[in-house]
């Protein structure tokens, strides 16, 4: 089952022409799993429609191109916000039954994916929600025929609440509850890693403990969906294929050599400007990065949280400029918000990069 | 005449207890000149009044430290935007009289300050402009006593049109004028720098013809003056001091190489992470970054000029992030717009270096 | 052929739940034409894709009930911006064949719909554009049976350049041909109502005579569309149906007394509190209001024009309180800028009642 | 003591020309007590400095006119926020001291400024705060020489945290606490006019239950201030001069007829368009009104709390169209939030009028 990892351009959250034409490639009855992991342009506030309307418009073309069958097969993880030198795109993962591809030398990238049932509004951000993203990152783990110790990234996709709270003091309560569902969903994933204790998991270390976080899982969150959905990466051992994937972390938002310390790992090589020299192996990288809670970068001031700008697209801009300096290229899934997912101010950063030099 | 450069800090555009505590280091009866150089954390939209708070306050501040003697001697830049990994913060350049400074050993850094004539509205964007900005740079090289070819640096502030014009076909035009006053004031820098001809400043191409550029001039605009300001750096043979000035340039906005080979080239060390290694010779760092006309960068879609967010901030934050990741400092006068500056999508840097190890 | 004016509500943009409920109610094979005209609650900034997004979810929607046939018959115009107390909803027309509906005493509301072939953007803003927008206007007087004196209101959706222009200064152009996109398409509806003559319509004119404009056009611009797009509304003499257009006028945005006169007109009673008293028999409201050329409103200052929120966004705000504590709704269609449409600073309203005093 | 109240424009935020020739009129050293009332021109977020550069720009102007001694005696409350079709303004109160000026026949408006000393961040949305406003309205009535039954109007200014709390945790409590400073402001207000009673005032009620609320206390906050600022108006028997205080009501944000009836109550006269005939008598307006806590209007659904725009913002633009259409002037006090000052989604409306048609 050789996994298969490849980008596609947007000129609109609604543009599928591109993903149309890189799943031409393939005969969807042999499409074991497919996963979509997308960045939107919208404006990443309260009125931003972009993913609504790009995973709809997903929806349609994976169905026009596999039928319902082939649509139920599919996960999809859209996040909004692409400020400053990032591109809107996707990520497409497709694993396909191939009885012939060889087993790999060594391990090889496998993915897994899951979705829970629908949550109601009144248990977003409480135990039952965690234990729901803990049971659904061990589906999606079952899904990749791997155990815990294999997986390399696990990527949440957790609901928050809907927009219009019923009273004022609702919406005090929503608003610590919106932070919460990230926070929630990311220590119900150290569960299912390993990372976390499940007794551990009390309302009041929800976004106030930092030590506690998981390491392994990068949580998203949107108002368009009413469920969890899982994507997990593992190498696994003997899976076919030529891919691999490698998590690294980020010091801070600058942390440049964390970045490259993680391509490093990979088996990239890194050139004396200090950017990868052979960047066209790296076929997708991803990279969560937050604020510490006072704004502060290396001990100075900003305005990452004192301006009208929200602190999230500060951190995705300013990253897009560390990350696409070395990686020399503008195509990477860079979001803000590690509540739980890293200490604070720290980053979580993952590549799958093709062993071989050539495909 | 030694030239000294601090840096300070503001809790908030009219904070001047940092400047203040720097002054004090100074007898303000042997102060030849001072100029401020200031990153105000406001919305850089139209009703962004951080600038104008800002030089009120540091007004109010060198009146208070050294009278109206001193205020008149006084040059002040107020830049706002300070996006991403940026900190807002001054820049103080003071030229003390000290006839027992040392000559340099070669060239040290001296500056020079000179302000036009206020203008009309009518003037503004008008060949008149460039003119009055090219007279305004030549004044200022006779204040720092230098001649073109000295030159490094020349920051030039531009006054555009007042908030509202008088009809909507005005609007329209002033718009235009509004990045044409940038423009004008960048090519009538460039012909005082003997960059660019004077024959080349046409009505058709501001702002229209992207070889045409000043190579030495950052220029900046705003609502809060009405009248042209400069301050030149140069490095002068024989000046007294331990500074230097040193100009770079980058590519595009995510070029880390240009950034190092400016902090190589002014003496610096980079290390085996592509970080300054000594960067606490570096004084100042000042970068002028802009977008390409269709907002690409490395030839893929960006949201730069597609989003509801200004391109400048898109722009400035990213450079927050390649730059913070050199320098590992966030002090830094970042700003966006290169039109008439920089070939379309490159940028200019410039760095000020402590030629010693210590102070 | 009877034609039914209903009001659906959506919970967001892709929301076709209450469209859908409304239509229930009418047999698809009986349907002559159907139009929606909605206002969705996006940023009405560039990426906005609120209106991309209902209208691909109410195209699909219109599809469930009535198939590819329907969808045929069917005319949307979708515009975002519901700041202050304005809902965002749908306001459906439709048409139905019934041969037994009486011919009304005089008058009664008709509809009417027409399309253009797809323009280029080379087209958009230029005088091919005009007389598109006129043949656009008149396929929709044929389509619902009327001569231009008939004609209460038409309103048209024009298409404005794709986001990302090729060169700066194609980005100046662009803008001024996005402006001049609406006042080309308004232009060229007058000259289809006779209150323009072609002749004037001149490059030079566009945006800048403000005696110039339509008199019962409204106009709409937006980049989901490549084609000019109408939907007329009229009065004709022996059409079927209980309901009546009346076209209005506003001095300026305050204006609530021409509010009132255009109720007046159309029958309605206005109590001593100055709101309209018999409001249920509004069935829809239609408000486009524009900002003085200085942004002044009764002489004085506003930030209409110099704030970091777009003046269309100020106008929509405030016309909602004024027509609001009118009518004592806020399912109203209000809009903002009116090139072309109005006098500088007026507005252009109508209103569609039913005659009766209940259904 | 005749209390003179006048209104002034400002071009900006620091323009004070209009305020100087205004107070010309006066001689400094018969100024009892002076206060500015001023809604500046800012983007009302955390970037906004509109206030403290109206304030500093204030404070000079006014140190200028009448030196420290008038400076001393002087009460400054700004705020921000003009969207729609409101002005930026200064409402500019003066008592004079006079000893020929007659009594009026009945009462007249007086005023009375207090401030409280600082307060620690600590203290911020605390009891400790509501009793320090309740002490300073008391230190404001008695300074009025009024007693709690004559008041009709208590501006508050309540200082809000600083803008970069320490840790995560506290930014959750901080943004309570941002609400709660309003909140206890307004309370503390209330016990003061015994309009509510000290022993309700619980940190589980701030924010949270709707029936408890002050009816004559209009609360604004700002981080340019870090103490608590009172200006208080009351009609006063046997007070010198023609002004009048009045207070109304309003349902919600689109009720004109509440300010109908405040006008009239006040004197005015309404016409047949449901306007204010006699709008030259009216030298002073102030409204706050507020949205509910689910956003809606008249049961509708609105975009006031789900969208990229803040709800104030939607609700200031909003009666700024619902008052300016019943004054027919955009110089009025307009602001919203009305936590514990008013109903949910009702609104506090007051106005001075001058009793004689003609001064």
């Amino acid at each position: 089952m050789p996994v298969h990892v490849l980008s596609y351009d947007t000129a609109h959250p609604g543009d599928t022409s591109d993903l149309l034409q890189n799943l031409a490639r393939f005969d969807p009855l042999q499409i074991r799993r497919l996963a979509l992991l997308v960045k939107t342009d919208g404006n990443s506030d309260l009125n931003d429609f972009s993913r609504s309307y790009g995973l709809q418009s997903a929806g349609l073309a994976i169905e026009q191109f596999g039928g319902g069958v082939l649509l139920e097969r599919s996960t999809f993880l859209f996040s909004s916000g692409c400020e400053g030198a990032m591109t809107p795109f996707g990520q497409l993962f497709v694993d396909v039954a191939d009885a012939e591809a060889p087993a790999s030398h060594d391990s090889a990238l496998v993915f897994g994916c899951a979705r829970s049932r629908q949550l109601t509004g009144d248990e977003i951000g409480t135990l039952v929600h965690a234990d729901l993203v803990t049971q659904t990152v061990q589906g999606a783990m079952a899904d990749a025929g791997v155990t815990e110790a294999d997986v390399s990234l696990v990527i949440v996709k957790t609901p928050v609440m809907s927009r219009v709270p019923a009273t004022a003091r609702q919406a005090v309560n929503k608003r610590i509850t919106s932070a919460y569902s990230k926070a929630v969903a990311a220590l119900g994933a150290g569960v299912a890693l390993a990372e976390v204790e499940r007794a551990q998991i009390k309302p009041e270390t929800f976004d106030a403990d930092p030590t506690l976080h998981a390491r392994r899982a990068m949580v998203f969150s949107g108002n368009e969906v009413d469920y969890v959905e899982v994507l997990l990466l593992a190498n696994r051992a003997g899976a076919a294929g030529d891919l691999y994937v490698q998590t690294g972390s980020m010091r801070d938002l600058l942390d440049a050599s964390g970045l490259r310390r993680m391509f490093v790992a990979a088996g990239c090589r890194i050139n004396a400007d200090g950017e990868v020299e052979d960047g066209e192996r790296v076929v997708a990288t991803l990279v969560k990065a937050g604020a510490t809670s006072d704004g502060r970068v290396r001990g100075r001031r900003t305005t990452i949280k004192s301006s009208h700008i929200d602190m999230d697209k500060h951190v995705r801009a300013a990253v897009s400029g560390v990350l696409g300096s070395v990686l020399g290229d503008t195509r990477a899934f860079i979001s803000a918000n590690t509540v739980h997912q890293a200490p604070p101010g720290g980053g979580l950063c993952a590549c799958v990069v093709r062993r071989s030099a050539t495909e």
